[in-house]
């Protein structure tokens, strides 16, 4: 159900031709309210694609009535001329929906763009597509949650069902990404009466402890989304952190869709940093161990390589985690094969054929924690990424 | 003639039965003076083999009598027990040496060790090695460049000769690491008279410039030593800048050799970030690049995808790097493929079949320039480096 799983959106996935398999490329999304809350968190990157920019500028007010999504086409790195192909877009859906009877402007019109970074997009196709898709709406999240896939291998849905109230979403986003592709996407939907500024706030924490927890391959893309809407359409608020959980429940079951999903991968691997002194601390740890192509690569031979995990974990300032390097304990999959960052438990121990793989370092400086995901470096990820692939 | 191209120094490289192989795998390097100048460079990791302990002890009052290397082992994350080993092999050192008839302390004596971690010394047989080593000293440099190597194919020496004095070095490592190699060592000797706190901010300034610049996978090894011996045996002090020139030629060819010698790699890429604000600007971006996935694999298959560039230089904070992110000009190979962070010249006239990539990014915000080498991310990285070789 998708984005459609909460009452008051109604969505389309169309095939526009913007994908040459002729598969579905465009995806609209529209909040038929009363109330029409909009929120978004967009990639850190500085280096960001046209709809970044333009659908910036349309959450700033908290509002947004429809958001059109397009594989096939990134547009970044497109210049001036992308930006107006953005706007044109909005405008189109806008212009589409009011002929419909909606009464939608173009500045509430959120774009979100997926595919190859360089290329404009063939606009012809794009607003037929968006005439189609607004001719089309109705209860089809499942096919917006295909037309925004570009190398996924499934589409990633997730519904939590409260009482009374329902949060649901849809992303696309292969956890290690194919060529040029301009990465992830996402929208959730919720029913529950939600003011801007409560979906900000949740948003913000839901995300902080999921999608930005996926560090797949390191690389941060110029088109990375996730956009929040409230119809407000079962006029239930919801008490305080219930919303907060369900929200985060949905980003979470996405989020880890990302990763079993990422292209080239043979291992999901969790990396569980504790006994840190800080959240932030741990985090920190976490990342420098994901981001380890030796580690990766290691994982990928079913080689439980501790030395790396401590030789990556060594690689963070002492400001940023503070911790007494020769004190590390590591467990792979349940065996201890550090201990006191020196030789633990056998590591012919260690059972690595799963896709599942658990790490955990224990910096015992502290009682804050924190878990990162990623995937492993495989000959898979080094063929689709190197264009030997197309 | 490696470090025993300048006069002062005798050295040896003997097989100790280290390495399972029967090659050559304990390497000594013996100050005959009359200086006794000893500085070095050491990882920047937190977590550090017990060598790196000792040997920081050791050039701590800028003097070094004699320095030993052992490949097959690298000594890293074997604890307190680790750290007598080493103790051990420097006391050896210098018992024998005396017994040689040398005056040598065993806290003058540099330890370096290479190869796995988390595994003790041999030491039986690594004292042995040492004993033989002391026995074979002449004017055997290039044996002792052939001990220290790992999975190099080639050793890696560098001379440069000035108007009576001689710089000369070898070092160890292939750009990309091996399973559970600890990876760079590096000992330079100079029979220019250099005083310990010239000789360490010549080391200081040349390693920054050349092996800190040489960031082949992002990973950071618990064993990096670059040290450097002077024996005055010239008698010749250079003139200002002199022998800092040298040295940095000797450090330049070294850290050039050990990124052609990078295991799996199909490239070498000299990243350039020109136009920025300062060079520790430029060298943050350069870095970023450097380090993503998603650029080494393009270059792998020698694609030109500057999307991917450009990417990586926007997720360097502004406050590291000023500059405005829509006017960002990269050029491949002689070709600009992108201007103004928009499409340029057409990706395929760029050539990216021969091994040497050179790549400039102009941030068009300053006059300062920095250059950092990498390699391509191939399959026989991710198979060195997955254990699947071994």
């Amino acid at each position: 159900m998708s984005v459609t799983a909460a009452q008051g959106f109604v969505a389309a996935g169309v095939a526009a031709g913007l994908k040459s398999t002729g598969a579905l490329d465009v995806a609209l999304v529209v909040n038929e309210g009363p109330e029409y809350t909009g929120v978004g968190v967009f990639t850190s990157n500085r280096v960001v694609a046209a709809p970044v920019v333009w659908s910036r500028q349309v959450v700033a007010d908290g509002r947004v009535d429809a958001v059109v999504l397009n594989s096939g086409g990134a547009n970044a790195a497109t210049g001036p001329e992308g930006f107006a192909d953005t706007h044109h877009t909005a405008e189109r859906v806008a212009d589409s929906l009011v002929a419909a009877g909606r009464d939608v402007s173009s500045g509430d019109v959120a774009v979100c763009s997926t595919g190859l970074i360089g290329v404009r997009l063939p606009m012809d196709r794009l607003l037929s597509g968006v005439d189609d898709a607004v001719a089309g709406l109705g209860a089809h999240g499942d096919q917006a949650a295909l037309a925004i896939m570009t190398t996924d291998t499934v589409p990633k849905t997730a519904v939590a069902t409260r009482s009374g109230w329902t949060v649901g979403g849809m992303a696309k986003g292969a956890g290690m990404l194919a060529p040029g592709l301009a990465t992830m996407l996402c929208v959730i939907t919720t029913d529950a009466s939600v003011d801007p500024a409560r979906a900000r706030a949740a948003l913000a924490a839901a995300t902080r402890s999921t999608f930005d927890r996926v560090d797949s391959d390191g690389c941060m893309s110029t088109n990375d989304t996730v956009l929040l809407l409230a119809s407000g359409a079962t006029g239930i608020v919801p008490a305080p952190g219930e919303f907060e959980d369900a929200l985060t429940d949905v980003c979470a079951t996405l989020a880890r869709g990302l990763v079993a999903d990422a292209e080239g991968a043979s291992h999901d691997i969790a990396v569980t940093v504790a006994g840190a002194t800080t959240e932030a601390a741990a985090e920190a740890v976490a990342r420098a161990i994901t981001r380890s192509n030796l580690f990766k690569a290691a994982i990928f031979g079913n080689d439980p390589n501790w030395g790396r995990i401590i030789s990556a974990a060594g690689t963070v300032p002492e400001d940023v985690a503070p911790f007494d390097p020769t004190t590390l304990d590591v467990t792979v999959n349940g065996v201890q094969v550090c201990r006191a960052s020196g030789v633990g438990e056998p590591r012919e121990l260690v059972d690595l054929s799963g896709r599942e793989v658990l790490i955990t370092l224990d910096l015992h400086a502290g009682d804050a924690q924190a878990t990162v995901w990623t995937n492993d470096l495989t000959h898979d990820y080094v063929h689709e990424n190197s264009a030997y692939s197309s």
